[in-house]
């Protein structure tokens, strides 16, 4: 692209660069003059020498502490393809994708409602596919063949500690980044509206877990950033927000909102006690460039260059920029998981707009890029890239009788780009092909070869070494109170400490209910007001996920008054950075029998996988 | 297909089997239930535990003794996501095409005559790029942008005393195979007809190298086996056998002619003496399986399932049988290099036939799976799969604009495959796609990451260690004369030894001209009958592949008689299985001066990469 850079010199830059960047062989086969000309023996050659050492010193053995993948939505290796001829050069090399030292294939077929296999697949049952390691329907997100709730690597990662980061070019309640963060069983329920339209028992006025983007409010990522706006402005028609805004939601819930790169740049820090929401776009990213549409007969036209699209988002907001802001404010000591999307390979495939989706795989190039830099300086962080499914975008050379596009790529060489599965004016289709995926990093041996889209999860999780026994991590929890004893109308503080695998509590004091309340970094506090009469009771606190309850007894009594009780250190660490939690709920009447401690692990009763877990906890719920 | 084994139980059989058949993990990831359900969480997965150390122990340094290269034509990952899910299911897995533990993509374009990047290549250009290192102009086979020749892996190989063979559904003539054992700047120049009619400066009347019939049985590959006998049945136009067919010229230059099972079945041996042509059809093999022929609307029709093909060769002269037989011909202690060719992959494809297509991936696969067989066994045997090129079928959701067909798999599942690059009627195109090559055995780790197609040349020089400066092989050579003085009239013998890079030689006596003969082993012996003058003469051979001249002085005098000469001991080693070399040429008149011993090697003044010679010595002919 002429605007990206000058044109290659002729034929001596689409020359031998080494696939690897994390070293080379010793030059024993390759002629040393091989990066002359590509039309001398050895000179398209890519590789320098033998490299079955540097390959051997690219396979790490797991753990590693963090893991980014990287999602190339459609982008099969035709797409890639297409994307280095023209940018590239066919000869010449992706700094990030291609750079990669370890590559396989994976499988990315669905399944139908029956359980039959579904050979052409789409980007929700896909995404699932890897985030839950279960395979499901088109169309679904985060749920299987029955739509019980699958655990996403996301909310493991949480759940184990690890920061946790969703970056997209697309609407950040698309399939790709939704699928981490959200349960339901048609994509398209991006917010209260179109969730009570069309996914109405899983809204939350039916008792459901709500829209994506609620669910994704509720999961509280450390960093978010994407497109998908508008979704926000919707409001709440259940639960705690009902009537307000996810954005206002998002902000009584401690976000960190942000819109435009100003606001991004500002944010010096993301967590879970102020967790960063940067929205940038009300629908999906403008792409990065512009180009002829394809037609009947395009390839038979003149050949055209892609052009920048006047409408593309400021840089410091491109894929690459945002995926090192994502790296900055995640990077910490206890490691994280990221998952970083270019969406628009796919949507610019589907719309025949060859320079549309080139632009799109050369950001997501860049995105790698800024992912490898990270990986390579810090030493312990897998990086994955692989697409959701292959597209329908072919180089031929002749036109072809449907849709096609005659590009001139950077190089000077005419591209024809054929769209053969769609007519005119409609969605080119997602095609079946296995795909590539590459690995850099701890564990990224176990892409090679032939693997299925769900082995990402399964391999994801060892790398992180995470426990997926979700309740079991939430078993660990204690609850405390500020004070054993208390005098009627006192305010006292119940705390509960490790609930590490639920984003949300459920309180009770006695008959009373004290409302939903978030879970920080596996704390949450109540702030109860004793009852009127003396007694004792119970303060219930329930995490919403995993149904793991535990309670405490408190003795009203007259003669009372601040001491603190066993549990009156709290341990809560907040940082001083706590949000304002609602306090829906509040004060209540007191019963008056002596309960004593309970830790109530309703959840302990079920299987050790996190699978049944899940699936125990929202039956009835999300089906 | 229902003739190749029951449908699979329902859904039982698609399941987590580990593609690697080396050695699996410590099964710590995936869960241990994996392989009952593929809708269960983990159930589609593919690993069983982190397959890190399987990987790692796959990768061997080279050298490696044999070398297997298996050409999918046109088998780019749609095609084999294609036949996958026909034949073995979504989640299944070849047995051999699935099964090589290290695998990357690499890049197939192909050059313009002005040296600059074709983005749509075919099978000349592609198979001229593995075999020589060079990128080349489409339709070309073994010649560079200048029609300058490169020297080949087959000759290489041969040329370093390793045990050569060629195997393919194709004629044997087609561009993958002929890439191996021609130069010539146009891929359907297979006989002398063809020759003179389109390739008319490379035919043998105009001092070319010959058709790609003429050239492969100048080669002398150990191992032979294909279609195309039909150009056999042509007649020399020119040389030694000017005016004999080419099966009449085979058969006098040593050749074993085979053309069923019982004929391939009485081989038991074949090697530089005795080489085996086995040519089982006029043109190509049929194809192993039948079905709809995609139609505009074909998705919308009832899904059908593959028929075998009545016409099919018997199994014994399946791929998999053929290349067995020719591993069984060509082991031996110095090593080999095999190519094998499914050619029909890519021409059922361009004919929209899908059950075609999959039937001979199919096939391909039973191929792998024999040579995967035999490099286990053997453990120092590289095996390389990958295709020429990608092409067009893709899996699609629902009925595109273009062909399409819609299969019912062996799972009982609808498969819809698009085919859009060409219309009803037309060939359907390749595509620029970046394929699938994977490997096994040493030096296999060579093909991970993104490599170009020139590197599997690199490769397979660099784990067999091969020497690719053919003049330096042929340095070696030596010339004796079975005596230094004769009786006028007397026959003696000359001999050649250690002409390594040669197959043919031509031969003066003084001015007479001895003909050529094939050098076998690199060894090569002329029968002279001396002058009736007394006087000396010189015995000159010149290699005609690497120029390399040799000559010995012999006296003829009326005192001599039968003595042995200074080489009178000439060491050949034909194992007692002579061929009966064609004689023309035989005795001459005499020159009557007395030469020292001459070992002029002309190509020695050259540059030592092969390259260089190759051009050299055929400056002029073949362009």
């Amino acid at each position: 692209m002429s605007t990206r850079r000058a044109p290659a010199a002729r034929w001596s830059a689409g020359l031998a660069v080494g696939a690897l960047t994390i070293g080379v062989g010793s030059g024993l086969v390759a002629p040393a003059s091989a990066a002359e000309d590509h039309t001398h023996n050895g000179g398209a050659a890519r590789l320098s020498g033998d490299q079955t050492q540097a390959i051997r010193d690219s396979i790490v053995d797991g753990p590693a502490k963090n893991v980014i993948l990287i999602i190339g939505d459609g982008m099969g290796d035709s797409e890639i393809t297409v994307a280095r001829n023209y940018a590239e050069g066919a000869g010449g090399t992706f700094a990030g994708i291609d750079a990669l030292p370890l590559t396989g294939s994976y499988t990315t077929w669905a399944v139908d409602e029956d359980g039959s296999p579904n050979y052409a697949s789409e980007s929700a049952s896909t995404a699932t596919a890897w985030s839950t390691g279960t395979k499901t329907v088109n169309g679904r997100l985060g749920v299987d063949v029955d739509n019980a709730a699958q655990s996403t690597l996301l909310e493991i990662a949480k759940a184990n500690g690890r920061k946790t980061g969703n970056v997209s070019t697309a609407e950040i309640q698309d399939a790709t980044p939704g699928a981490q963060v959200s349960h339901i069983s048609q994509r398209g329920c991006y917010g209260p509206e179109e969730t009570s339209a069309k996914c109405a028992d899983e809204a939350l006025e039916s008792g459901g877990l709500g829209s994506i983007s609620e669910q994704l409010l509720n999961l509280r990522p450390d960093v978010t950033l994407g497109g998908g706006a508008a979704s926000f402005s919707q409001s709440a028609k259940a639960g705690p927000w009902e009537g307000e805004t996810l954005f206002t939601q998002a902000e009584q819930r401690g976000y960190q909102l942000v819109n435009d790169l100003d606001g991004l740049d500002a944010v010096t820090a993301a967590d879970q006690s102020r967790p960063l929401l940067g929205l940038f776009t009300d629908g999906n990213f403008p792409v990065r460039w512009q180009g002829p549409q394809a037609t009947i007969g395009g390839g038979d036209q003149a050949a055209q260059q892609c052009r920048e699209n006047p409408e593309r988002l400021n840089t410091g907001l491109s894929l690459r920029s945002l995926t090192s802001k994502a790296v900055d404010l995640l990077d910490n000591n206890d490691g994280f998981f990221l998952q970083v999307e270019g969406a628009s390979i796919d949507k610019q495939d589907h719309a025949a707009d060859a320079c549309g989706q080139i632009g799109e795989t050369v950001d997501l190039d860049e995105a790698v890029q800024a992912a490898l830099d990270f990986a390579k300086a810090d030493g312990d962080t897998l990086v994955i890239v692989t697409a959701d499914h292959a597209h329908t975008s072919q180089i031929v050379g002749s036109t072809p009788p449907g849709l096609s596009a005659r590009l001139q790529t950077d190089e000077g060489q005419s591209m024809i780009v054929s769209y053969g599965t769609a007519p005119a004016g409609g969605s080119q289709q997602h095609t079946g092909s296995q795909v590539r995926i590459a690995a850099y990093g701890p564990g990224g041996a176990n892409v090679v070869g032939l693997t299925d889209q769900t082995d990402v999860f399964f391999t994801s999780i060892g790398a992180l070494q995470l426990n997926r026994d979700l309740a079991a991590l939430s078993a660990d929890a204690s609850i405390t109170s500020s004070a054993d004893e208390v005098a009627p109308g006192e305010e006292f503080t119940v705390s509960v400490q490790n609930l590490k695998a639920d984003w949300t509590t459920e309180a009770t004091a006695g008959e009373a209910d004290l409302g939903q309340k978030d879970v920080i970094d596996g704390s949450v506090d109540y702030t109860v007001t004793a009852p009127a009469e003396p007694g004792e009771i119970a303060v219930a606190v329930t995490g919403s996920q995993t149904d793991t309850s535990l309670s405490v007894p408190v003795v009203v009594t007259d003669g009372a008054g601040g001491g603190a009780g066993p549990g009156g250190d709290d341990g809560q660490d907040d940082g001083g950075a706590s949000p304002a939690p609602s306090d829906k709920g509040g004060s209540l009447p007191m019963t008056g029998a002596t309960i004593t401690l309970l830790l109530l692990l309703v959840a302990a009763t079920a299987i050790a996988a996190g699978t049944a877990i899940a699936r125990h906890r929202r039956h009835g719920i999300t089906v």
